[in-house]
């Protein structure tokens, strides 16, 4: 594909390039703009109302029969129908005058955490029991992306100056590597796979459940620094089997909620030092976190605990309840047509009793890291492509090109559309 | 005082400390967590919309006669008052299900920017005409900070692949160094100021008008790559003489609009290459940037533009108009108390005709680089400490001790206890 080979070309020195750009020009070929921006005017709406209108976009185009499915990213649209369903409970409105200062929360630990934000977060955990809150200060950041940068910025540099090592037992998240190295800084350094890593001196990314493979992780290296990356560990991906109490838990709004846009994150940190090295971070690299995107962060964690408040119990207010049944009917479709095709091999589910759901359950990851069995195919994400199925390629993750990541997350008609070309495929 | 020094300490190795910290830390001493987070419930409200509420930060605390007063950031809150008269033209609503994707704008040119907030950024342009807009690459980032640092990323390391130094004449914007360095990345590093730099192998920050002093600048490196930061660019604080049409070119909503919580800035940028990179960089470094902060800014750069549509031609439909009003008011006083004191000198105004305002006005620049003329006071900034005012010291900004900068646009409040204990100085 000549347009991914000039977007690997221009991406440069890094090595490492984020699928990103590659595969949206590869989709900008074929995708015209008239998705976006289009449909002003008219309508019978009034000059005031007309003036004030500002449209918003509406993400990745609808999936055809034959069109390209970008499965690539973890992009969860998936839970765009539940959130059609709540009305006011989810929806935000900010007026002109509100949240123009630079500061949330002068007198605060943390001086542009909303704490209306932290508020929820707290009420969130206590709901579903997956991480302790208590004792832990909560830190926000521009997706969790910004919080892990700002989490080895505070544990760096090594002991005697020199950079400190990052690793991750493979397959790790292929952005781990990227984000570590974009810089070269001299604070730290990507150091590959924790399994072969000869050094206690470190800092290892533990993610829990495993981003690409959906495993359950501990951290492999005995005295480096862990830090534990949670944006899966909710209770439709998994079993939630214990409360983590682990010394730095990052979080996401865009995995648990579904809200990627809104580039959100958060983390439970246990140690005073830790945490304002943390916020030292995010003051120099952004001054701060949009506090339009926390308070409507705040705003959707609310409507997802209350919804366990309202009569009546059903789906349409319990988001963890509707978010484990999409993916268990989406595993299971995948399941079967895996079975089927007798090419193609997935990870086992792994059962648990979760505390949560109170029964035991098999893992539902967010991704499938989908390997295939034969011979003759080396470059399986080259393969899909070829059917029009953008996925991400084993190498990326520290492991071989013959497995690939697939998004669970997507809409039902690119799940669906997927499913039916793997069927087709022998 | 204590706390500062503390302060300075834990913040490590950096050298150049933001000074965010540092005061934030001596107003918590003195200011209690009563201002935020309060008064919850109650007030006749059902079960249903008490559920839904997310209550906002009001910033900063009230300043009193007694209280300290914090100019230390330019914190925009100044036009609070303007945006408390919009209505619904600025007041923006979001919807649960909405903007939930990563992606804007698959097709288009950056994939993350709101093709909403494009439109809005050129139209204000356009309206203005302190930019020409056509012909260049629109790119959001998460407040101008993020866009400098995805600059100096897109234009680094030199053609040697040594670190790219990075310049601006003295006295310049406290962040620039602070920000440059923190990473010690091996692609660039600061080298200090423009005006002593021997070699043209650099990039050179051009703020104009400048922060701290309100100087208008244009590149003193002849050979190096320009960056424009023209934050400050705009009719309520200088003289629109021409449309910028730079090669890179800085924005801001804070400073233009004073919605410094949204955390959003814009690029125009010439070069294609240099924009790649530049999103390149975003994508690393946050995965794109807010949506509903894009979408807000858009609301309000829409109301902005369109308030000049309305009837009556008012201020209070007019944003330029009201903001030029508040500064020549606030300059005015400030230039009579530091004539009556007769201890203190201001920069020169300097008049230049506005093609915006359509006539010949005085610079009313957004912070006063206040300068201490006699000899027996050599810190400024602590001295004025002292007399619970907080400003930023001259050391910060590569100039001397016996000068700070001082916010103009903090709230009329804040503004009048400072003039009442400046005028109380002799």
């Amino acid at each position: 594909m000549a347009a991914k080979d000039d977007a690997m070309r221009c991406a440069g020195k890094l090595g490492m390039v984020a699928s990103v750009a590659a595969n949206l020009i590869t989709l900008a070929w074929i995708i015209r703009r008239r998705y976006f921006g289009g449909g002003k005017g008219g309508s019978g709406k009034n000059k005031e109302e007309e003036m004030s209108m500002v449209e918003a976009s509406t993400g990745k185009p609808p999936v055809t029969h034959d069109s390209i499915v970008n499965l690539d990213h973890g992009d969860p649209t998936m839970y765009q129908a539940f959130w059609r369903g709540t009305g006011d409970r989810a929806t935000i409105v900010i007026p002109g005058s509100q949240t123009m200062s630079y500061f949330s929360d002068v007198a605060g630990f943390c001086w542009f955490l909303e704490p209306q934000f932290e508020t929820e977060v707290r009420r969130l955990h206590r709901l579903v029991g997956n991480a302790v809150e208590e004792g832990y200060h909560v830190l926000v950041g521009t997706g969790s992306t910004q919080l892990f940068q700002a989490v080895i910025y505070a544990l760096s540099p090594a002991a005697d100056g020199t950079p400190m090592n990052v690793v991750s037992p493979a397959p790790y998240y292929s952005s781990y590597p990227s984000v570590t190295n974009y810089l070269t800084s001299g604070l730290y350094r990507w150091a590959g796979d924790a399994n072969t890593f000869n050094s206690d001196n470190c800092i290892e990314l533990v993610c829990s459940p495993n981003n690409p493979d959906g495993g359950i992780r501990k951290a492999v290296v005995k005295s480096g620094r862990a830090v534990h990356d949670l944006a899966y560990y909710w209770p439709q991906y998994t079993a939630i089997t214990e409360a983590a109490n682990h010394d730095i838990m990052l979080f996401t709004v865009s995995k648990c909620t579904g809200h990627a846009g809104t580039r959100l994150g958060w983390a439970l940190v246990k140690d005073k030092e830790v945490a304002l090295r943390m916020i030292k971070f995010i003051e120099l690299n952004t001054i701060g976190v949009s506090k339009d995107s926390q308070l409507r962060a705040a705003k959707i964690l609310r409507a997802v605990t209350n919804g366990y408040d309202l009569s009546p119990a059903v789906e349409a207010n319990r988001l963890f309840h509707f978010a484990r049944r999409q993916m268990v009917e989406r595993w299971n479709k995948l399941r079967a047509v895996v079975a089927a095709t007798a090419i193609f091999s997935l990870p086992d589910d792994l059962p648990g009793y979760c505390t949560f759901f109170k029964e035991t359950i098999a893992s539902t990851a967010p991704f499938a890291w989908l390997r295939y069995e034969k011979e003759d195919v080396d470059d399986l994400e080259g393969f899909l492509r070829e059917e029009k199925i953008m996925t991400r390629g084993g190498t990326r993750f520290g492991a071989d090109g013959r497995v690939v990541r697939v998004s669970m997350l997507d809409t039902d008609e690119a799940f669906n559309v997927f499913i039916e070309r793997l069927a087709s495929l022998t």
